[in-house]
C-alpha cells in the first residue's frame, strides 16, 4: 500500500464515520427541542410567537454541532490538505 | 490487494455504516417528536394549525441531519473522488 | 484472495449490516409514534381524523430512514458500482 | 480458502445477524404499541374500531423494517448473486 | 482446515448466535403487552374479549420477529444451501 | 487442529452462548409479566380467573423464546448433523 | 495443543460463562417478581392465597430458564458427549 | 505450554467470572425484593408475618441462582474433572 | 514463560477482578436496600423494630454473594491448587 | 508507511472524531436546555425576556465545549504543528 | 520478558483496575444512602437517632464491599505471595 | 517509525481525543443545569438575581473540568515536553 | 524492551486509568448527596443542623473511595514496590 | 522504540485520558448539584444563604476529585519519575 491509497482509505472512512455520529446527537436533541415545543404550544397557544422564535434560534444552535461535523466531513472528502500535498509531491516528482 | 480493491472496500463498508448508523438518531428524535405531536393534538385539537406547521419545520431539521449521511453515503458510492483518481489514474497509465 | 472475492465479501457484510442497524431506529420510533397516537385516540376520539393524518404523515418521515438504508442495501447487492467496475474489467482482460 | 468458501461464510453469518440484529427493534417497537393499544382499550372502550385500525397499520409499518432484514437475509441464502457469479465462474471454467 | 470444516463451524455459531439474539427483542416485547394486557384487564375487566383479542393479535406479531430467527437458524442447521453445495461437489468429485 | 476439534469446540462455547444469552430476555419479560400480574391481582381480586389466565397463555409464549434457544443448544450438543457427517466421513473412511 | 486439551479448555470456559450470564436475567426476573409481590401484599393483604400462588408459578417459570443454563452448564463439565467422543477414540487406539 | 498449564489457567479465570458476573445479578435483585419488603412493612405494619415469610422464600429462591455460580465456580476449583483426568493421565505414564 | 509464571498471573488478575466486579452489585444493592430503609423508617418509624430486623437479614443475604467473591479472590491467592499442584511438582523434580 | 503518511493519517482520523464525539454532549445538552426553556416560556409568558437571556447566556457556554472540540479538529487538519515540523524538516533536507 | 517483570506488572495493573473498579460501586451505592438519609432527616426530624444509627450502620456494610477491593489491590502491591515465591527462588539460587 | 514520528502520532490522537470525550460532561452537565435555573426563573421569577448569580458561579466549576481538558490538549500540541526532549536531541545530534 | 521500561510504562498507565475510573463514582454519589442536601434544606429549613452533619460524614464516606484510588494512583508512582526492587537490583548488578 | 520513546508515548496517552475520563463524573455530578440548588431556590428563597453555602462545600468535595485527575495528569506530563530516571540514565551514560 502506498501513501495515497493509505490517506484516501482514512479519509474515506473518516468522513463517513463523522458525519454519522455526529448526526446522532443533534438528532435526538432536536427531537427533543421539538417535542417540548409542541407541548408548549397546546398549552399556551398565545405565546406562539415567543415559542416558535426561540425554538428557531435552539434549533439553529444545535443543527450548528451537525454542521461542523458535516463540513469537517466535506473537507475530508473534497479539499483534504494531506491528500493535496501527496497530489502535489507525485506530480511534482 | 492492490489500491483500486483497497478504496472500493473502505468505501462500500464506510457507505453502509454512514446511513445505518445515521438513520439512528433522526429515526429515534422524530419518533418523539411526532408521539408529543399527536399527545398535543389531542390535549388542543384547536391549536392544530400551529402545532403541524412547527412539526413539520422540525421534521425537515431534523431529516435533514439523516440526509446529511445519506448524501456522504452517496458521494462515497457514485462520486468518490479518490476513486476516480485512481481510475484516471490507471486508465492514464 | 483475489479482488473480487474481497469486493463481494464486504459487500454482502456491509449490505446486511446496513439494513439490521438501520432498522432499530425506525422500528423504535415508529414504535413511540404508534403508542402514543393510540393513547391519543382514546383520550380525544373527535379528534382522530388530524391524530391519523399527522401520525401518517410523520411515519412516513421516519420510515423513509428506513428506506434510506434499504436502498444502500439493495445497491450494494444489485447494483454495485465497484463490483462492475471489476466485472467490466475482468470481461474486458 | 478460496473464493467461493469465504463467500460461503460471509453469507451464513451476515445472513443470520441481519436477522437476529433486525428482529430486536421491530419486536421493541411492536410490543410497545401493543401495549399502549391495550391501555388505551381499557380507557376507552368506545373507541376500539378506531384503535385497533391504527394498531393494525402501525404494526405493519413496524414489521415492515423486520420483513426488509428477513427480505435480505433470504436474498443473502438463496439469490446470492455474488455466490452465482462464482458458481456461474466455475461451471464455465 | 478445508472449506467444509469452515462452512460447519460458521453454520453452527451462526444458528446459536441468530436464535440467542434474536430471541431477546420478542422476549422483552412479549412481556410488555402481556403485562399491560393484565393491567388493563385489571382495570377495564368488562373489555376483556376486545382485550385479550388484541393481545393474542399483538403476541403474534411479536413472535413472527423470533419465528424469523428461528426459521434461519434451522435453515443454517438443517438445509443450508452453502452446506448442500460443498457435499454435492464432494460427491461428485 | 483436525476438523473434529474444530467442529467439537464450536459446537460446545455456541451451545452454551445460545442458552445463556437467550435466558436473559425471556426471564426478564416473565419477571415483568408476573409482576403486573400480582399487581393487577392486588387491584381487581375479582377478575382473578381471567388475569391467572392471561398470564399462562403470555408466559407460554415467552417461555417459547427460550425454549427455542433449549432446543437449538440440546441439537447442537447431542443432534450435531454437521458433528454427525464427520464422525461418518471418519468411520467410512 | 492436542485436542483433548482444547475440548476441555473450551468446555470449562463455556460452562462457567453459560451460568454466570445465565443467572443474571432470572436473578433480576424474579427479584421484580417478588417485590411487586411484596407490595400487592401490603397493598391487598385478603388476596395473599391467590398473590403467594400466582408468584410461586411465575417464580419457577423465571427458575426454569436459569435451570436450563444450569443443566447445559453441567452436560458439559460431567457428560460431554464431544468429551466422551475423544476419550473412547483415545482409549481405542 | 503444555495441557496441564492451559487447563489450570481456563479453570483459574473461568472460577473467578463465573462467581463475579453471577453475583451480579443476585445481588441487585435482593436489593430490590428487600427495598420494597421495607417499604411494605412501613406501608401496612400488620402483615409483617406474611411479608416476612414470602420475602425470605424469595430471597432463597434468587440466591439460589448465585449458588449455582458458586457451584461451578467451586467445581472447576475444587472437582474439576478434565483437571482430574490429565492428572491421572500423568500419573498414569 | 513457564508454567508457574503463567499460572501466577492468572491467578494475580482474576483475584482482583473477581473482587472489584464482585463488589459492584452487592454495593449496589445494599444501597438500595438502606435507602428504602431510611425512608421507611422516616414513614413508620413505630414500625422500627421489624424494619431494622428484615434490613439486617437482607443485607446478610446480599453481602454473602460479596462473600463468595472474595472467598474465591483468597483461594485464588493463598490456596490455589493449581498454584500448590506445580510447587509440589517442582519440589519433587 | 513513511512518517508524513503516518502524521496524516493520524490527523485526519483523530480531527473527524473529535469534533464527532464532541459533538455528542454539546447537542445533547443544547437540546435540553431549550427544551427547558419553551416549557418555561409556555409556563410564565412574562418572564420571557429573563428566560431567553439566560438561555442565550447558556447556550454560549454549552455552545463552548463543541467550539474547543471544533477548534482542535480544525488545527490538526490546517495548522497542525506536528505536520509542518515534518514538512519543514522534508524541505530541509 | 523474565518471569519477575510479568508478575510485577500484573500485580500493578490489577492492583489499580481492582480498586478502580471496585470504587465505583460502593460510592454509587453511598451516595444513593446518603441522599434519602437526607430526604428522610428532612420528612421526619424527630426519627434523627434512628435513621442516623441505621445509616451508619448501612454505610459500614457497603464501605466493607469497597475495604475487600483495598485489601486485595494492597495485597498485591505489598504481601503479593506469587511474587515472594519467585522472590526466594531467585535468592535461593 | 523513528521516535519523532511516534510521539507525534500520540501527540496528535490524545489531544483530539482528550477534549474530545472531556467535553462530553460538562456539556450535560451544563445542559441540566441550565435547563433547570429556566425551571426555576419560570417558577419564582423574583428570586431571578439570586438564580442567575448561583448558576454563573455553577457553570464556572463546571466549565472549569471542560477548560482542564482543553489545556492538556492544547499542551500536548503546542507545549509538549517530550516532544521538544527529542527535537532538542535531535537538533543537538 | 528491558524489564523496567515494562514496569515503567505499567505504573504510568495504571496510575492515570486508577485515578480517572475511581472518580467517577464518588464524582456522582456526592453529586446526588449534595443535590438531595440541598432539597432538603429547602424544604425543612429548620432541620439545618442535622443535614449538614449527616452529609458531611456522608461526604466524608463516599470520597473515602475516591481517596483509595489516589493513595493507589500515588503509591504506584511515587512508592512502587517493583519498581524499587528493579533499581535495587539494576544498582547491586 | 527505545525505552525513552515508550515511556513519553504512554505518559502522553495516559496524562490525555486521565483527565478526560475524570472530568466526566465531576462535571455531571456538579451538573447535578447546581440544578437541584436552583430548584431550591426557587422553591424557598428565604434558606438562600445556606443552601448557597452547602452547595459551595459540596461543589468543593466534587471538583475534588477532578483535581486528583488534573494533578496526576501534570505529574505524568511535567514532573514523571519514570521519565526523569531514564533522562539520569541517558545523561549519566
Amino acid at each position: 500500500m502506498d501513501s495515497m491509497t493509505i490517506i484516501a482509505v482514512a479519509s474515506i472512512i473518516t468522513a463517513g464515520l463523522t458525519i454519522a455520529i455526529g448526526a446522532l446527537g443533534p438528532a435526538l436533541g432536536e427531537g427533543k427541542a421539538v417535542a417540548t415545543a409542541l407541548t408548549s404550544l397546546a398549552q399556551q397557544p398565545d405565546a406562539s410567537a415567543t415559542i416558535t422564535r426561540t425554538l428557531f434560534v435552539g434549533l439553529a444552535m444545535i443543527e450548528s454541532t451537525a454542521i461542523y461535523c458535516f463540513v469537517v466531513s466535506m473537507i475530508l472528502i473534497f479539499a483534504n490538505p494531506f491528500w493535496n500535498h501527496f497530489i502535489a509531491q507525485t506530480a511534482g516528482q
